[in-house]
């Protein structure tokens, strides 16, 4: 029998609603460090950006393992989250718990894909 | 009738299959740069990262649309892209074949979520 195919990520499609403090930049980028942290993936770098005064902040975190971005409209307290990470996709859950509960959102939904040299989209 | 809900991002998630120059970070970068003007979207910064030699280049270009990103695994041709792009994903296909046809991706296989306040998730 062929060994198993060599796919190993897992890419984490999330949108959070009732979300907080979606306008503050040293609360988001501390957002992203944290969930990179709960992933025990590898931070390389975290970009950032603020579009004024009472806009979002938008911003990514690159990782060995891929990247975790946050783009949020606080306006409508929504923020779009995605998370992909190769190789340690089994703390993917803790790391979207935690975004969750530091943004206070209210309501979250999430779609997840299994990826890889290998893996059959889907 | 309510007015439509408000959503109208689209999130792209493509694997590339057969790709070449995926340790080249100069040319994952020019790469980036042209999925960002084929997209029409505003590019705020690129972010990349050489693993070494013989290794991938991973990247991340964050745009006042959202972001393009690039995970490459050289080794077995294969590349992990999404793109996200709000306002303007009626020009997604456009990157997106850009995208493989400088890679020169023998295939591709993707799946796209629409995304934004008021959507919903699938």
């Amino acid at each position: 029998m062929p060994p198993p195919p060599p796919y190993d990520g897992c890419h984490l499609i999330a949108d959070l609603h009732g979300a907080k403090r979606l306008d503050d930049l040293a609360f988001v980028e501390e957002v992203l460090r944290a969930a990179a942290e709960a992933a025990e993936a590898t931070l390389l770098n975290v970009t950032l950006h603020h579009f004024g005064p009472g806009l979002g902040v938008t911003g990514v975190a690159l990782l060995a393992e891929s990247h975790i971005s946050i783009h949020p409209w606080p306006e409508h307290g929504y923020a779009a989250l995605d998370m992909f990470l190769c190789g340690r996709s089994d703390t993917i859950s803790r790391a979207l718990a935690l975004v969750c509960a530091m943004f206070e959102a209210e309501r979250v939904t999430e779609t997840r894909h299994r990826r890889g040299y290998g893996a059959v989209a889907g």
